[in-house]
Parts: C-alpha cells; sequence; structure tokens
C-alpha cells in the first residue's frame, strides 16, 4: 500500500510517531475498507516505525479482511471498551507514543478527550492538510474508477433522454434513471437524483417533483453514481420541443463557458483562472447575474472533496487532480441551463471523463 | 419554543452562561431549522440570560426565518470568518463567557480549539446527556407527526404486497415502493428500503438485487419515511405462495415475540426486560441463536437515536420514548423473518404506531 507509505513518510519528515485516521471516506482510501460504522470506533492506526492496524467492530473484521487489508485488525464487541483494545495495540506494537496526528476536523471532542487520557504524553497535531493533499492526487487505479463511474452517468442522462416524453413527470423520469442504474448493478447514487423542468430549471437546489414535462420545456437531470468507492457528478440539460431564442441562447452561453474552462485546464494553471474565463464568458453574453454559483468542487471518494475550484482559490492545478466545471445560468423568466463535467488534470493537459454530448439536444 | 426554555433552564441549574449546539438533529429539534451544512458552520447559541441567536450561511437567513425561529440570526457570507460573527453577537447579547455547554460526542476538535481561542476564559462541558434525555420524551406535536410517518410506512407495504407476483425481482419491488411514496409527497426515505427474497431474508443486513420473487419465497421489507423532519421505521416479512411449516414455525416465533415485547410496554418496566421477553420466546421455539441482534432503537428525528432497547440496557421505560420493537430469526437453511413496529410509550401503556397486520400474510 503505497498510500500508507506516504503517511509514514510523512510521520517521519515531520517527527511524528503515529496518525490515527477516522473519517470512514479516508479510512477507505487508505485500507479498501468501507463501513460506516455510526457512532461505533473505526480508525487506522499508522505508525511510523510499525506495522498498521485497524480497530472495529468484531463482526466487520471478516470484511476488513477480504477488503485487501494485509495488516493487523483489534476486533471488539459493543459490550467492550473499545479504546482500550486501542491502547493495548499501541502498546504492544509502538509502545508509549509522544505525538499523535489526528483529524483535527472530523475528530470529536469526545473522541481527544478519551485519547489524551490514554496517550498522556502525546502532543496531537493535524493530519488533514496532509489527507487532503494525497486524496486529490488520483493515481492510476482511482483514475479507472472515475471513468468507470463517469461512463455510468453517462448512460444515465441516456436513459433520461429516452424517457423524456410529453406528460412525464419529474419524479417518473427519476425513478427510470436510478431503476435503468440499478439493473447495471449500482448500487449508491452519490446525491439525490436531480431532474427539474420548465421554469423550476432556474432553482439550483430544486427539488423533483409531480410536474410534466411539456412542449417547450428545458429538463435538467444533475446526477452520479457510486462506483466500487469512487463518485461521477454530471449534469445535462436538454430542451424538449423547439427552443426559443432565449433559451438557445442562455445554453450557447452555458456550454461555451463550460469549453473556455477546459481549454485551459494543465498543470500550472490557477483554479481561479478557470472561474474567471467561465463567468467572463457568461458575463459578456448577459447573463452574469445568474451565474450564482462556484465553477467547482474535487470529486473521487467524496463527491465533494478538496480541491473548490472558485474564483478566489489560486492554488495551481497539478496532474491527478479530479473536479467539476460546471457553471450555470438561472434566469427564472426564460430558463435555468447547467453543464457539468467530471474532469481530470494530465501531465499536458485535461481528460474529460463525462462524454455525453454537449451540443443542444432537441428531443421530439 | 418550550425546547429552548428547557435548555435554559438546564444552564440555570447546572450554572452554565450559554449552549452552543450545531449537530443538524438537534439544531432542527431545538428550533424547527432543517439543514445539512456540510463543512459551513452552522449552530444555535442559547445564553442562560439573554435571546438565543441562530449562525448560519447568509443564503439560509431566510429559510431559518421561514422555520419559525424568532429570535436573531447571524447569516455570513464563504469569505467571511463565521466565528468573528459568532463572537462578535455573543459580546453583545452576553458580555464575556465563562462556562459554555457543547456536544462533545459531535463538535470537533477543531471547532473547540476555535472556540477556546475565541472565548479565552470559558470552561467547556458537555451537553449530549440533556439533550438525549429531551429528545427520547416526545411531546403531543411530535407524537402527531411519528403517526403520520408510522402511516406512510404501513402504505408502503400495502403497495408492496400489491405488486408481490411471481418473476418481479427485489429491484422492481423496491422501485414500486419508492415511487409510490413519491407521489404521496415523501421526498425521503429515512434509510435505503430493504426487500430481500427467499434465502436472501436471512442476512440482517442484505441488500435487494436482482433475484426474482418465486412461489414458497418469503419476501421481507424494511423501510422508512422522513415526514416533516420525523423517521418511521417499520419491517414486514410475508410469504408468496403456501409456506412450508417451518416457515410457519419460525414466523410464529417472531410474531409472538414482537407481541411478548410490546405486552410489557408501560411506565417503569426496564428496556432489557422486554429485550429478555422476546429473546425468550424465540429460544423457546428453538431458534435462539437465530437472533443475532438487540430488540430496538429510539426513533425520531434520527431513525437510530436514544435509547438503545437491548438485554443490558437497564433503564426504566417513561412516558412519550419512542422506539422499534423488531425481532428477527435470520436461519439461512429455512428463512428469515423480521417483524419490525414503532411504539410509543403511554401513561399506562402503549401505543402502536405501525398498523399493518401481522397474522401472516400469503399472498397467491
Amino acid at each position: 500500500m503505497t498510500k500508507l507509505k506516504t503517511i509514514q513518510q510523512y510521520l517521519e519528515d515531520n517527527n511524528v510517531e503515529a496518525a490515527f485516521v477516522t473519517t470512514p471516506d479516508n479510512i477507505f482510501y487508505l485500507s479498501g475498507f468501507s463501513s460506516d460504522p455510526h457512532e461505533r470506533l473505526l480508525g487506522v492506526m499508522i505508525f511510523k516505525n510499525a506495522e498498521p492496524f485497524i480497530v472495529c467492530p468484531l463482526m466487520e473484521v471478516p470484511d476488513v479482511k477480504s477488503a485487501g487489508w494485509d495488516f493487523g485488525t483489534v476486533g471488539y464487541e459493543d459490550t467492550d471498551d473499545a479504546w482500550e483494545f486501542v491502547l493495548a495495540e499501541v502498546k504492544r506494537k509502538a509502545g508509549t507514543l509522544s505525538s499523535i496526528a489526528i483529524e483535527k476536523s472530523h475528530l470529536t471532542v469526545e473522541r481527544l478527550e478519551r485519547m489524551t487520557e490514554l496517550f498522556p504524553e502525546a502532543e496531537f497535531s493535524r493530519l488533514d492538510e496532509q489527507l487532503n493533499t494525497m486524496r486529490s492526487h488520483k493515481d492510476a487505479e482511482e483514475l479507472q474508477l472515475l471513468r468507470e463511474a463517469a461512463a455510468l452517468a453517462d448512460y444515465a442522462i441516456e436513459v433520461a433522454c429516452e424517457n423524456i416524453a410529453e406528460g412525464v413527470s419529474e419524479l417518473e423520469l427519476q425513478t427510470a434513471i436510478e431503476f435503468a442504474l440499478k439493473k447495471k448493478g449500482v448500487q449508491k447514487m452519490s446525491f439525490d437524483t436531480t431532474v427539474l423542468s420548465g421554469p423550476k430549471t432556474a432553482s439550483p437546489h430544486g427539488t423533483p417533483g409531480e410536474r410534466k414535462i411539456q412542449q417547450g420545456d428545458f429538463v435538467l437531470m444533475d446526477l452520479g453514481v457510486v462506483h466500487k468507492g469512487y463518485c461521477s457528478d454530471i449534469t445535462r440539460t436538454v430542451s424538449f420541443g423547439e427552443p426559443s431564442a432565449e433559451q438557445r441562447s442562455i445554453y450557447e452561453a452555458v456550454r461555451f463557458a463550460n469549453q473556455a474552462a477546459i481549454d485551459l485546464v494543465k498543470p500550472g494553471v490557477r483554479a481561479s483562472e478557470l472561474d474567471k474565463a467561465a463567468r467572463e464568458v457568461i458575463t459578456k453574453a448577459g447573463y452574469g447575474e445568474y451565474f450564482t454559483h462556484r465553477l467547482g468542487h474535487g470529486l473521487g471518494i467524496s463527491v465533494h472533496e478538496f480541491p473548490s475550484i472558485h474564483g478566489a482559490n489560486d492554488f495551481q492545478l497539478e496532474e491527478g487532480m479530479v473536479f467539476t466545471i460546471e457553471p450555470g445560468i438561472y434566469n427564472s423568466a426564460i430558463t435555468g441551463v447547467r453543464i457539468e463535467d467530471d474532469v481530470v488534470v494530465t501531465a499536458d493537459g485535461i481528460e474529460v471523463l463525462t462524454k455525453f454530448p454537449k451540443e443542444l439536444k432537441i428531443i421530439k
């Protein structure tokens, strides 16, 4: 596991003796084991100079092993005090700890109080930034899963387009999409599937309802799947029946904005420049006030993760970063349009993972 | 808001100057405002001797007010430091704080570090147990919402039974259930709807798949809705075609176990006694080893909340407590059966919220 080695190198470089990771998404990242422990303790302990171990409920020990975890596992029952097991295993493997890195933006106060009691000699430092940086650089295996997740999102949009017809409700379309994905083996969507039609497209966070699709509507679909632990997130907007000139004009502004950002992506470019390029296209088309959100967000094990792509975020893009590019215009008098792609920064440019065509699709 | 007054009384009694609540479910409980803030700061500050306020993203301020919050609201933008706004409002309302109660099982270390910086004079104590106790005692209005949520769960089981037929897959049945609920205005299930058939019923945490229902199957459905912020959670198991004698025997053991626990419920009875009564029925029927989980869990704004109903939990039931009673037998050689009701402890006994009949239903 090179990811564990990277953490060990970090511990070495920063002279920290151990790292304790408790965020489910980070545990999956480091171990391949995916679980929502609710209030139970689940964690990966990584030492600078000893083998790591996972602490988890006893009933999950077999799942940890079958997820590919080759190291120690400490299982406890509901009637046990899980922390006593952690302490004993740490003593056995590494003796007394004088420093532990934790995820301060995730670990609760209650848990840190307990750790302070169990490891009275230890100082606690942040591991958060190190994990964010690691996770934002996807390796080849992760990229392959993201490609597959994106292909399933493309398929979902295809299904949606086939099911769009006069009188079909947003909820019916949502159900048709999710059912088709279930048949493909998708067990989980990365968020609640959005289908909005007509004036509802102008609400960036609208909820699908009983409204029936009618001639002249734009239909906006925003969805994604979780595929082997990795997320996709796509938006397409299509026209049911012949669009008006104003609808077309809004659509083209969003499409060119999406393309303007895509055209810029390569290592070294600043995130803020992408947001500015897309915003400039929309502003020049006269719709600047209707593009009310950031350009995009990091994507991977979480559907929203580091880094955020907005006008004030000046970090430079690096190879392997994956994020969305999703400009939108929300003009309630005419229509809403959003076009969202998932993209990877490559050595010399960009790979666009979502491939459903972006020329305005007119369904008759 | 009597709930806020109860917190103020707690602060008075314990000589604490303020409470800061950041769990979304507890914020909804205290304010009526429901939101998932992700990494953004959302909190209710309650003072012993001043009016409370909510801190939230600026775009959510109107929603807080329309949710019925009559007190102050402090909105901040993404480019602001939200904590500076909290500090300023606290100073304005209550001056310097020397003690603040927080949810130590929820608040992150990062946030407590920030609060310690902003309120250097303050000691921090736990509010967790006080909130758990309050939330476990439902008032009349909450009980009414839980009744309505349970009625929607009953309806879902009815829909499921109407859709069970030879060759219908688990996923198709799941889709039919959720679509019918959407048409009733249900926007959210309280957890992923479970439909398991045949041998899969013997897996307590199985996932619906492509398996098609066939003659002689038991079909297990476990589901619930979120209705105006309150959850339901029902399980029914039905027979498709004539059941075998062994299937009947397992079913009846679970049904009598469910009833044995229900018959005991009234104020003063210990939670552990319910678990023991149900377990005894199943053990006497010869299936003790196949009842592998606790009897039930608290239910309300969260689908799993305080209190837990298991054999080692000796607290006494009190009027207004709501929880599930869900014995099960999971015998992979014959079948799995679980029957789950949502119940309320009343002044002199019990009200069962879920009403779908529990005599073995045979669908032909």
